[in-house]
């Protein structure tokens, strides 16, 4: 058996699987994983949708161009949740603060958190996981497919199946430009070429910057969704403390 | 040795060190672990101040009322980072896009699962560990103690130490008001009711109640948390897409 360390070391993201079932007793495994993770104040601020149906799965995986969406046995939407949150305190009749900004931060570290137990766990048990940040490609119609309430908004997706692929580990940034010690430490020129150097692998062109200009440059993907992300906001109701949960 | 799903359902938060050190070596495969951890379009957008020095170890545990920050072996906190990816890009003549907004979503998710994976690995080395949430009871004495440049944000803390206590776990939601199928099921009362008998060992007065609203209820700690965030972010930088990383 592999010990868990090897299983975080050995991740890699799977993008085509066999068409295969994950069996009803591995998934609950891995839902429970997600289930355990530590939540700040036991707040719970993250759910998870788990999308089974054939059509909705086909849908969100043309429209977000991520074919192992679905392909996959299990397809998950991670959601920051503080809609669970203010049924709760309404149900004794009390509200919610004006926590909301705060609490969507904190919520996407809850859901980072449990996600990353639930693809340690499937990878454990043999399968592969792939994270999929594209979901932000189309987020209403995320919330349209899923239903989603106020208060909620979806954060990335998370696939697990059976792998049909074994590709390389892809390189990471060094620990030391990922780890400072008592204070930040800003990178020097040399570790910025260092930093080049060692994830060129990442595209075929071996040129990182192409992938950073492709996100995070101007006109990248991040863009539209940095423009998107005040009016969803506000569509889901993180832009109000007042008020009530009424409608939806 | 225990396989990894036994692990992450083990976790309990550790409150109460030894005061005993952790290997290096240890340390190195905790970080290790987290460096491993898939990050959306390898951006890679977090890091991590391991806080080493007793005097700031001492600080921020007195300043935030959480002793075990100065009695763990290590300490970490972890950051939103997105001055190393401006730095990359201006290393080569280009600068970040108007993304700031949408990038901190997805660092607060990269930052929780590099994270979950560090603890993961610890308690697998059978460390125990304790996320620590109330950084930001006083960001700004962390981001002047650690020298934070603008870009980034500290979003929490982690401990890490061999355990002197050997605390019940705590209860956690019901899966199935964590897990959705394919629509988000909104709680009825009865599930509202459940979720309060369970959770209700959270508190010595056995009421969830009471932990909700001291967080995230009118006057909670969220509210001032929520109401600094602003102000924080302007003066982090991340309000502001336009102009370069000149100054701190």
């Amino acid at each position: 058996m592999a010990s868990c360390i090897d299983v975080i070391r050995g991740h890699v993201s799977i993008r085509r699987y066999k068409r295969v079932p994950v069996p009803e007793e591995h998934v609950a495994l891995m839902m429970e994983a997600a289930r355990r993770a530590p939540t700040d104040a036991a707040l719970h601020l993250w759910s998870a949708v788990r999308v089974r149906d054939p059509g909705v799965r086909a849908r969100i995986a043309e429209e977000i161009r991520q074919p192992h969406v679905a392909e996959a046995a299990e397809f998950f939407v991670f959601l920051a949740d503080l809609y669970r949150l203010e049924r709760l305190l309404e149900h004794r009749d009390h509200r919610l603060g004006c926590v909301h900004r705060a609490l969507l931060l904190f919520a996407a570290v809850d859901a980072g958190i449990a996600a990353e137990n639930l693809a340690i766990a499937a990878e454990s048990l043999g399968y592969g996981t792939c994270f999929i940040g594209a979901v932000w490609n189309k987020p209403r119609l995320i919330i349209r497919l899923l239903d989603l309430p106020r208060l909620t908004l979806p954060l990335f997706g998370l696939t697990v199946g059976v792998p049909d692929e074994s590709p390389e580990r892809r390189p990471r940034l060094p620990t030391r430009l990922l780890f400072h010690v008592d204070r930040y430490r800003r990178p020097a020129p040399g570790d910025l070429d260092e930093a080049y150097r060692v994830m060129a692998p990442i595209t075929r062109r071996r040129d990182y910057l192409r992938l950073l200009l492709r996100y995070a440059g101007p006109g990248g993907y991040f863009e539209s969704r940095d423009s998107e992300l005040p009016a969803i906001l506000e569509e889901q109701g993180f832009t109000s403390c007042s008020g009530t949960a009424a409608g939806r």
